[in-house]
């Protein structure tokens, strides 16, 4: 099939690249030749229209995305509700289930005079596309998360941002730990892998990193505080991602496990509680959380997103389908979405960033 | 009396400018054969020497501050214990009880052969400089608040870096608030006075600023939401001082006073239950706290902080005392501690810039 | 008369923080129920409307300045051409001389129906606006200038920004400099008034510093050099005003002036080469220029730049004309036109900013 | 032979990352209990100790290593002069000839107790890393270069710090090109290669971009910016590497050279005038220089650099010899010295960031 109608979607939360991907998927589709929508808030402008009053589908030409590179979000708008798979519906006893409409989207797709889809997310939008392209719809993923965490691809964009602000951040908190001699706790995104933290934390000069790859001991986090002290660094810095667990899945202290009162709060203020008790010295919390999803991206992450976008367009022209664009530096190649979807890439606890944070001095707290 | 060593101490929380105050006053002593030493940690290093290994004095010359004025944070530590005039101590009974050791402090003063005192610090630091002054020792304060809520001084360094990292972080929020259609609340600083909220607020093109002078009815503040809502601006950006405060002291939402949950977490974390209830859109929280008392200070307060530690040491040779360098742009001038120590400067409800934010349709909740 | 349609003009070179007062002005009128249009490329858009296919006016309402406020440049266009005080007309002769056309500026302004105009500006702008202002129009005057050359305000908006990025540029210069143990030489703007070399000097911990107001002995600033290279700092740093001037108008160097060669290139490559002449050591140059003209407005420029815009608009409402809003902190105020315009506002040699920069160690070439 | 003390230079130009190495290699060699110097300005702390009054050797602990990571240069200083394989003597006619000294290097190397190198530089420092080895040294080599066009890398650490320092400054050009309808030309460094170029060009939305591996035609650079004007963008952005030549070695406009007034100047400044001359607009030019190799590296750079000095004192545990750390994302891997030495890694034109370059409209001048 000639394409002459191509769409994109963007899925999931925000991350800065989105619109350079936008941009760059627009710009070298029109230099083929080949028009270009943007679906609104993921699938949403194909499959509740109704919600569009100015339509479900926003045309996409050179002046629409025009200066939108260095812009964060997404001019697509997006929504963490609304997987066609998963669909939730209000069923006839008023409560919400969940259906697969991906049939009634690839159907409604086509209604649209779409060719082919440009899908653009993290884990879950990788796998609606996979599914997607199994019912015979042209597609092509593109891989966006900040927490980096998706497989066959060596970095996805979003994530140098959240790196580099989250370091940004924890250089600021170095100077009042130090004039203060506290010690300061930082959470980042990662709820199922570590490599904000670890990045951030090996940037940023941390003392202790926990992440979720490795079950922490508190006690051993304290150690190194502690030690530190002894020679005369009187303040400590600790990254956290928020899916760090202890070891066993609970604090022991002092052979106790810790109260209610000192759980309040997410695995920042934890971990902050803990070590206050343990260390005897002041301990702060500060969680980045959303501050490192906005902005507009880095330089990098700008060039991976651009070259993501026109990777993808030129994929379409070699007429593939089924498959995600990737970094595999310094180029990008294609990955079939089978060996993606539903894969989750950990920190491997022998890469050479971990190594280099041990070389540093840095406690896992193991 | 002829000066020929003086002494500089920091008081409080730490703030960036306070190295480059140093700085400046280090170079323009030593321009006029004048000797330079730190306190530690406030008063600490004279009150409580034995806490300090290498000395509680710290001898300050031209190497020593080389290459800070970048710097954040205070290379003589700082402390939030050990006021003077309230020193804690252990009395007989195991119980702490305060304590006036200011004419132990004179007296150790003199004994560790210092002539002069240039003190830097916010509020309770100018009241001690004062308490010193008036048992005869020659002393200059240094205006230093990240809040701004001091009087007698058109600024104080440190808050205009707060709150240009505050607009920096207000800028990367608004992308996420857009493209998830949310109301995103950013708490900041300011327990007393709303400077740094109102600043960061126009400047980071705020919907709704809440701050403590301006006690605030949450209806309103929902009210602002949801008419954007209504004219197709589906998000909303609220800044909130941490000490803004509700008409009346408590929440009324729909007729009740709201429940315990939505009031656990600081006044961000309330603002944005309520107005998640009230809205009907999802609303996040991101609280700035201790991210805008550290980092390197912008070229603005590296300039005031500069040109406050050579005035000090102008006064000193002008053989002033009892006075306090304060910025009255152009110039910086000298205020007596007398009309500085106690006093508050909080918003004008009627300064040009709460004019100008009403003229840009923000609301305040009022 | 009843305001009901205003016009907005911004002339001279571009400057950060235009576009927040263009958005002040259009929400603080609609407030009032006023219209607004912008005027093309300065006055270019009345008096040349055949250049502009679609129209010489842009209406401006809350949708076209949405999102503006952190913009660098001028969403209405700038020129440097077209002086309607000196409009550069081709004669019968085919040479161009320069016409007055202020006269038919007010008819035009006046057939276009507006009622009002606020002129965003620096020396030249605020002139003209000035001459209308004695032909009859409503006028007020919005000061703009990178080099903070205006009279009667504190600060112009736009030049915060330039100083603050100069000073971030020399703090990347600081580390090549130590590292080769050079000389580098940072040439900012300032032709008439040394405003950003002062203060970026100061800011970045510059050792000499050479501005219009002083002219220098290059001589004594290669003697600092010098003496820094004695006490084993052999790098130095030197910010000059493009508009610096050696004593008596030339370079001596070794009693002879220094050859044509080295003259080549502006200011700062002339200081290079002979510093490096005088000194021994290698010398580089970096012009930051037009860097210092765009980008995205500061805090602190945004936030003059929506007052000074808000300000404008009250000052219409309470029936002022031929004045400019000034800044005079903490307050926004209002100045005539008469005594600003063809004013030019120098660095004074006793004000706080110089001594500081002395008590600091920092040459000024005298 | 068992190590116990290594030595660390740093040779050519700095880069931004530099301290962040040296930091990584140092805590790492204290780990595995060994002592670590640094060699002053390259190679001469050795070769001329006599100019080092305090030594040529610097002793580098824990305490000397404190906090540098972010810091630009390099705390041995560096040097373009003293290449142990060419090095500059006076003979006895009083004219410099250059000898090899790397058999008095190693000597001295040995006679300081030394057992093993790290070097980190460029191109030639890896050359002379490269004699060393086969001389008998051990040697690890650590790629360093802004320019990024070493082979056998993915990245050289400085690279990405220039190019987002370039994007930015790029980002601030764009707001002056269009508010006054400009061509701003800026040019970047990049002798032999244009990667920094290239990269800066795609993520700063260049609408030209010259680098040396395409020659260009400046006829079909100033077409692209016509064809611009045509389509109402009257403004244009043109990143050029220094080291961009046209096609033939020289300039033909109009079927003629251009003169010799319109090549004064650098590469940059060639171009603009060229420019100017055939679209008959404004252009200008930024030289971006000794911007690009100062500064705080990004995160990403002090990812990598701390990931290179931890991987070369890994690789000295391995009894590795001869070889240089490379980034082989996601891993550090290591790379014979002997594959590296004397080679130019320069863009290939059919590399995905040429033909996204080219997808989003970019011209080549080809």
């Amino acid at each position: 099939m000639k394409i002459k109608r191509i769409a994109i979607s963007t899925g999931g939360g925000d991350a800065p690249g989105l619109n350079a991907v936008i941009r760059a998927v627009v710009l070298a589709a029109n230099q083929r030749g080949w028009e270009c929508v943007g679906i609104r808030d993921g699938y949403n402008g194909l499959l509740m229209p109704e919600q569009f009053p100015q339509g479900g589908l926003i045309a996409l030409n050179r002046d629409r995305v025009r200066g939108i590179t260095h812009l964060g979000g997404t001019i697509l708008g997006t929504t963490n509700r609304g997987n066609p798979l998963h669909y939730p519906v209000l069923n006839a006893d008023g409560v919400y289930e969940e259906i697969d409409r991906t049939d009634e989207l690839v159907e409604r797709f086509r209604a649209a005079g779409l060719d082919a889809l440009i899908a653009i997310g993290g884990d879950g939008s990788l796998e609606i596309a996979y599914a997607l392209a199994q019912k015979g719809l042209t597609v092509i993923g593109v891989p966006k998360t900040i927490d980096n965490d998706l497989d066959k691809t060596v970095a996805t964009f979003g994530f140098h941002t959240a790196v580099a602000f989250a370091t940004e951040c924890t250089d600021r908190l170095h100077s009042t730990a130090e004039s203060h001699q506290r010690v300061i706790v930082v959470e980042v995104m990662g709820r199922y892998a570590g490599w904000i933290a670890l990045d951030t934390g090996v940037a940023g000069s941390a003392d202790v990193i926990l992440i979720p790859e490795i079950p922490y001991d508190i006690n051993k986090a304290a150690e190194k505080i502690k030690e530190r002290d002894r020679h005369g660094r009187d303040f400590s810095i600790v990254v956290v991602a928020e899916g760090a667990r202890p070891v066993g899945g609970d604090f022991i202290i002092q052979g106790k496990a810790i109260g209610q009162a000192e759980r309040l709060g997410g695995v920042g203020q934890q971990v902050a509680s803990a070590l206050q008790t343990l260390t005897g010295k002041e301990a702060r919390v500060v969680v980045l959380g959303h501050l490192l999803r906005g902005g507009s991206p880095t330089a990098y992450d700008r060039l991976i997103s651009l070259r993501f976008g026109a990777a993808a367009v030129r994929a379409l022209a070699e007429v593939q389908s089924g498959i995600m664009v990737a970094l595999d530096p310094p180029n990008v190649n294609y990955v079939p979405l089978a060996q993606v979807a539903g894969r989750m890439k950990q920190v491997p606890l022998d890469c050479d960033t971990i190594l280099t944070a041990r070389d540093l001095g840095v406690s896992f707290g193991d």
